[in-house]
């Protein structure tokens, strides 16, 4: 039994989903890691990490539009506004969703299903600078 | 230390929650785990995997109800709607709530609080056939 | 590679958030842990676990504000009320939100961001004892 730690920095454009599980696979291919848990932990607190399907774009619009009209930006009851209007909302999107995520791996594949992609949802208005520290254990 | 991978399949019938605590019961007595950690990973983007009360099912009812106040079906502002009313309404729940939980088991017993029941929470409204991945690691 | 199991005990004022974050590291810190996976599981289903922004006060108000204002309570179509206004509303701010989480953790350091803190959620009105499991798999 082995464990190994990565940092992944993704670069958003904004608000909106980033698929980078081709990231993730290119570690655990380079690693040669075949069976184990796969671990992911998003280090901010106005993004999240998603599991999503990845097949129609349509569907990221659609999340992203939902969340927008369900916690609006510059909402006038909202006392953290310190960076701006979509500062508190930022932090109430990730609150709904996640940060952190666990998959299983075996035979050096990830147990997502077909359609499933991983997702890192920026929900900041501008571009920023995202990090995800990895861990995997097994074997 | 040993690892182990199994999966569920569970079948559903249509939009609401199926608690198959036993079936992952089942799992670690026949395995005779003893202690480690156990991830459920679900392998699908229109339903959750939800951790929830056991006791009154009026809590499983309310939640689904307000779950489709939230979200409604067949919403004009959804581009995505291939499958339907429900499917995008599908894609939103999931994403409010999550498809991979971890638990520490001690001892063979899941570290669950008394009324804590593990849920697969259906979000489409016809019945489906659906996967859960599950690892073991530990002793 | 070993493990190690133990129980946080946590006391709650009623609604809204509480930042454990210390106890947690204290344990890490007592057990001389290094590197490994840090599990956290609540036992409970009305309340959260929640990785959010330690800075400004502010946010946990914000937060707990908009969670109420999204689910209301007392709201008529509520089916479970036997504990009262807040019962029902408390299982889907749970449902909204985790009861686990898993972080990596290097030389002796989780790998949260520089605001992120770890909280315990209350979602009932009243206080409340409130138990968290926490498991660790490393070095």
């Amino acid at each position: 039994m082995r464990q190994s730690f990565h940092e992944l920095t993704i670069a958003t454009r904004g608000r909106g989903l980033v698929d980078f599980t081709d990231a993730l696979e290119k570690w655990i291919a380079e690693n040669q890691f075949r069976n184990g848990l796969i671990t992911l932990h998003l280090r901010h607190t106005s993004a999240s990490l998603l599991i999503q399907e990845n097949a129609d774009p349509d569907v990221c619009r659609d999340l992203d539009a939902f969340f927008a009209r369900l916690v609006r930006d510059g909402d006038s009851q909202f006392l953290h506004t310190t960076e701006g209007e979509d500062d508190m909302p930022a932090h109430i999107r990730t609150a709904l969703t996640a940060v952190n995520l666990s998959l299983p791996l075996r035979d050096g594949r990830l147990a997502l299903g077909t359609w499933q992609g991983i997702f890192l949802w920026e929900h900041r208005v501008h571009p920023h600078s995202r990090r995800v520290a990895l861990h995997f254990i097994g074997e």
